[in-house]
């Protein structure tokens, strides 16, 4: 059955598995310390002119958020986030497990809004009472967010300067990095990122890996012992090099950004063809993730043809859906849903 | 340059790739909710010889180890493990991050003793001040060891016998798993193992794996809502399907134990070299990581032609020094080495 | 300085200072096992109907609330609580210290309502992403609340048969509980307590005694090792007869709720003096702690004659300000502000 | 019965005591933030030696260590104490709750070495794989020891030495810091102590208060928000002032030492006794807790007529017991001993 439910469905990059499989006898050091991590490291400060940064491989994006972000808090620091980010919803309470509150914003079709954030660490700072309080010590943004929707380089600008004001450091969760900055409504170039935040991550999972998300530090800035972090959180892998190989592979000949452009394409012929049959936009999101408004018995029926998510309910018996598309969805796919829709 | 460094330093048994490679493209749900898991897990009940045994999936050991303790233990509970017990010293503290002490016995060549084990918890509910101590809660074994050794049934049946009089569930760390089960000196049967403990694991990144840990609770005993709690840890992989490939992989045809045999026949191979070259055996390990004394000009020397691990000083300018093979071990590499060392 | 600052600015009722050194010299057992604490959980077990009850002594507030919950919660779980409760705002993170999360429901002048926590509890249960996300393990009222509010009778049962229904504990904080019972507004008598919910605490350290909170545990319902519990989180006195001797003076000829008693008829005067001098009534709080909203100006100037809280910013230059009587105020400074305000 | 079982059997000094009943009906801030804490701060600078120290107010003993330790490590970092430490043996795990190990070392009558401490980190720092180990971030030692054992100044310089070589804080757990400095064996000044570590505590709840220790920062050097994470340990005592009134009274006319010398006298007085009975000294300590070998009947015997602690088994048929004395002790009580041993 054709699947729209996530960018997880398939596999990777057929790229990536030849290279597994050209290399897969030769013998490396565990734990990232082999030759392919170290070129993959080098490509990935190239393609985002960091040369200083300092970058880790790790597996998964939850276990890569709560790792960055106790290993930058205090303990009695909590980690400023919008109501719908995924540490504070759907990460099973796994930045909490490590001792530290999320402590919450209200969210804008899932984006942080500047000024309230800045008002959030004022109220904070002017509260008498603050020294009984959870201290703001980090803020976590998503680019794309959960809704697919992405920062503008002035509203990403505005946040990192109020952090920057507050001496907090900024951390981007990039999941779907690739998505958001190869959008047709983005005008954020690589090299900004790590101009913008004091960390981030480029999402492997998602954008056409196996598996793997690669932290960076901008400008040498890992928190001392990080590898020690990363081992104490269960998110060292043994046979380090396999992630090494695949950023790797994705930072070669620009394949990280030609797979997620594909994504979005084929998003924007899936719009295309809901707006064309009439379908309200319930977020307009202009990467992979797509989100319509649908009578939930149409929903129902739907199911019975292809796979997608219903996100929530929309009131008067209709539901919001998300369609997604990834680096592998053939446009056949996309066009079949014209039929079916 | 040849290595016998460890067994993590290539990639996985070509029968994985494969089927990695054939699937790539095809859509299944994330998370491990797919096919490909589901029959893994059916051949782990078969082979294992639990039918009824809960299976997960996770990516690495310590988050294995970690995952499946914290999640047994109650707060006031810690875990019992032999001094060089792999989560006691190269776990960067990942189980006391969760809030849990590791009690220590001593080991005698990695192993547990079970009359030490029964005399520990019988001090401790002899002794009056228990209220103010950390309870004894789990009981934490590797097989194969740190050291290569392996327990026989005797001595494992005893370790239960001590385990269930005292209503302790024991826990056994088969990151090495394969080599034990298939190692000459082995009189333990598969069948067995579900027996004989409360929870264990089958290692696939040691055994012929990218990476992948199978867990199983014999007769349903997995803690409530345990897929919550891998995911809490970092420990849950959303492309889920690539763990369920590879475990299929090995257990189709017992590739799992065939590769597993293959590396001790290696290292039966090598040690017959190292003997007939007039070392001493360090400790006598009959699986695939083997141990000898060297003085430390010859193994300094040595570094140069081939890698492998200085295991621990040995006194009177020796070390003792390590050489492990794996599934991919070519039966050249090993013969290379007589003329080496 | 006259002072309406808190319910904790005094010492102790003097009946208990007299005891402590009537009773300074006798040699005792530590960490509660003295016959001083039998005592006084008799007199509790007694005094709120629940001859079964499991009763421990605690030191402060936020270290009661933390150690009850965590004893309480599986990893995976975390406490509902209203936005305003006093564990996700005031005690620095000290829940998610200990790894869980703390859900939150919109308040009504700082009370939950049951068919809001149906309804959280119903949308979670229908979500299909919920093990992707925190379980509610715990429901966490205070009574009274921050705001001095307390629940009817008919509340807090619709409260506690929403947990019923879905097999999760009701805590109560009672940190101020006295002052509830004693109010004029209450309808619920001390034996109802332990009927509708699985776990409370007589607060002490504000109803007063120097310090201490006695949980209760109705139905002998402590979780296993409790008293280990309380050491390992650095919650056991070591002169534990300390906290045994105040409960068992609070307990004797109803001091308790004599003492809470006065505070509420102090704050009754107190209010009829707002009331006359034409104040607004900011929150309507029955019990020991008053809410009402003046000019800042003046609220500034006050601030030079008399203690007192500024609560929050109430629009329009104005501001929410708070009074607080205690067992110790006496008649003639809650007088004297009739001249002050 | 007449009870030598501890030093925390009775209450508190009754100069305490009067002047919690003198000051009982005053109206301060709460949580530290009073006259009297900041005079018992002052007081305990001047005693000390220490101008600029920060000091802190906590209720217990193992509260304090866990608070301490944890606000000191990084999370990749243990605590380095002997085995016999009381963080790692009667603290129910506090400080594995915090997510630190505790790392242990020999011990000697209680005492740690400094020759085996440099050892130790030198090992860990040429151990190739101690990326993957807990590092040594603090060290942990008792003043007296668990065995009423010191040290002499010597001993602590050296290892503080071996600390500052290798830039890690050293923490003096000084719940009996008063029985240590007024032994007759003693070599140490007050003011060495604060230029021999980090941050130590002068113990009240075992020196002659009703509870409290006091946490020294010498040199400005507590951790940033120290106070908040007190609140969040559940160590912040809302009537804070009654460890400032308690403090300030043991550091006005030197009642702190007097209190504790009156201790040692006692417990010199009762080896006197001892060794004139012909008992053999089990540990050689020269503070107010004394160890000898008896029979185990005729301890038996004894615990019939007087309390006391059986230690630990002695061989033979033999046990180790434990007789404590404290600021209270009469010499009629020790005097009475000699009819009963």
């Amino acid at each position: 059955m054709l699947s729209f439910e996530s960018d997880y469905t398939e596999g990777a990059c057929p790229e990536i598995l030849r290279r597994l499989a050209e290399t897969n006898l030769e013998q490396t050091p565990g734990y990232g310390l082999d030759p392919y991590c170290e070129s993959a490291k080098e490509r990935i400060r190239g393609a985002f002119g960091a040369p200083d940064a300092d970058v880790f491989f790790l597996v998964g994006g939850t276990q890569t958020n709560s790792t960055v972000i106790a290993s930058m808090l205090r303990d009695y620091e909590g980690v400023v986030a919008v109501r719908t980010g995924h540490i504070g919803v759907h990460e099973s309470g796994a930045v909490e497990y490590t001792g530290h509150k999320v402590l919450t914003l209200p969210d804008h079709d899932g984006k942080m809004d500047a000024g309230e954030l800045e008002d959030f660490i004022a109220a904070f700072m002017a509260d008498e009472t603050r020294d009984h309080m959870v201290f703001p010590g980090m803020v976590y943004i998503s680019f794309p967010t959960e809704y697919g929707t992405i920062y503008s380089k002035a509203e990403l600008e505005a946040i990192h300067e109020v952090c920057c004001g507050r001496s907090i450091p900024l951390f981007i969760d990039g999941a779907r990095l690739g998505y958001g900055l190869t959008s047709g409504a983005n005008d954020l170039r690589p090299e900004d990122i790590p101009e913008l935040c004091e960390v981030f991550y480029v999402g492997g999972t998602k954008v056409g890996a196996l598996f793997g998300e690669a932290v960076v530090f901008p400008h040498h800035g890992a928190p001392a012992h990080f590898f020690t972090t990363i081992k104490q959180h269960g998110a060292l892998l043994a046979k380090g090099r396999m992630l090494g190989i695949q950023f790797d592979t994705l930072f070669t000949d620009d394949l990280y950004f030609k797979a997620a452009r594909h994504a979005n394409e084929m998003a924007d012929l899936l719009n295309g063809i809901f707006l064309e049959k009439g379908y309200e936009v319930f977020i307009d999101s202009p990467t992979n993730q797509r989100f319509y408004v649908m009578p939930r018995e149409r929903a129902v029926e739907l199911h019975g043809k292809v796979r997608f998510e219903d996100w929530c309910p929309a009131g008067d018996g209709k539901v919001a859906v998300r369609f997604v598309t990834s680096w592998a969805t053939p446009v056949e796919n996309v066009l079949a849903l014209r039929d079916l829709i």
